[in-house]
């Protein structure tokens, strides 16, 4: 199973402070630009892998979805979640991303935010969601970009010429990856950016549209501590398509 | 126009050194992958995209292309590629990717190496590209990965823990970038992977695979130098389907 830091106590008291736990999909600077990539959502039966507390499962719930099945590891997590809505068609799951079984043909839209680098086993997951998704649908995932997880030391440092600069080692092997962060020791996987894309179109999925996150003009004068944003992407966005 | 480098005295004399152009695809470790991506080449008219010196140009006819059109903006590298074969069947041509025009629905597959990243404007050829070919064809191309080309200064330093790596800044901001390659101010054109990836999609392409070369076991105990190339992708390999 994959591991599950987020029921370790220190970690998620520490993960609770972060401002997108805080204040919601406001305080995710890549939420704007993952909107673009949504499809409609009106009348629409759909799965949120890694749910976290729930805020894209309500917002989805809220604009326009029929239902939303969110699913996590973390106890922590779904408790959260469901301590938040009383909707009915909101569902909140404690599951492990790394065994899941989903029905065949049952969803009209999958989204996942910051959970598939802890999977040791992408292909698997990847099957599975092509193949609980209907015909003519998408699958929409946020996941820490390659750039930022490769290295065995990730942290800033300076180039010859003294510019902060993002350290990459060890980009082409891949595997498990250990940092501390809240916590000692938690375990992600870095795959290459090849290797998700080559995953996503064996498993089925037609690639609609590829993002790394960067911050606007206009984030980057409210939020001036973004600026590091342009130097090393973050995050990977993926927009696939089920034909 | 594309700066034309390799018509620089200085450059060619260092570029002709390179073992990709003394001994050809076989000085190329890259050149066992992009096999693997190529289509079967039995009677498809093709052309070839800064073709340089048109190694790959004679290969592809050699190994079934019913005829090769390679294109390049270097004067000096068409004359050798002129010299280097007598089939009637590959043509070769100076010709800027930059303002190229190519005839509607004229050939069955479309090929570069490391030619793109010099053009300012890859929305204009991948549309010129996509017309170029036949319905049910294919685009492979190689060109400098991103996470190469993006830093100012992109030469290798230590990380915090005496680390060889790969310095990664500026990698949201597109645009030109300066190298000094065998002559000062070789000019590059920076595109972060998704806007590569999102221009192919816009232009009418579906992705097909996805390669950031590295190594494989056998190559690295023949050649330990490449070993580094396991820090950090060198070159992009994409394959481009026309349905």
């Amino acid at each position: 199973m994959a591991q599950n830091i987020y029921d370790n106590t220190e970690f998620f008291a520490g993960y609770s402070q972060l401002p997108r736990q805080v204040y919601g999909l406001d305080g995710a600077p890549e939420w704007p630009l993952i909107q673009t990539m949504l499809p409609d959502l009106t009348n629409k039966n759909i799965i949120d892998l890694g749910c976290g507390f729930g805020w894209a499962s309500r917002w989805m719930r809220a604009n326009g979805a029929a239902s939303v099945l969110g699913l996590d590891i973390s106890e922590n997590m779904i408790n959260r979640a469901r301590e938040l809505t009383s909707d009915p068609e909101i569902e909140y799951n404690i599951t492990d991303l790394e065994t899941v079984s989903l029905p065949v043909n049952a969803y009209d839209f999958a989204y996942s935010a910051l959970a598939l680098h802890y999977l040791r086993d992408l292909d698997r997951l990847a099957r599975m969601v092509h193949s609980a998704l209907k015909p003519n649908s998408d699958f929409v995932f946020i996941v820490e970009h390659p750039i930022y997880m490769a290295a065995s030391n990730p942290q800033w440092l300076l180039d010859h010429d003294g510019r902060k600069t993002w350290p990459v080692n060890g980009y082409s092997i891949e595997g498990q990856r250990q940092t501390d962060w809240f916590a000692k020791g938690v375990i992600k996987y870095h795959r290459t950016l090849a290797s998700m894309i080559n995953i996503l179109i064996k498993s089925g999925f037609n690639i609609a549209r590829i993002e790394e996150y960067a911050p606007t003009q206009e984030q980057l004068e409210n939020m001036p501590y973004l600026a590091e944003e342009l130097e090393r992407p973050m995050m990977l966005l993926v927009s696939a398509h089920k034909a």
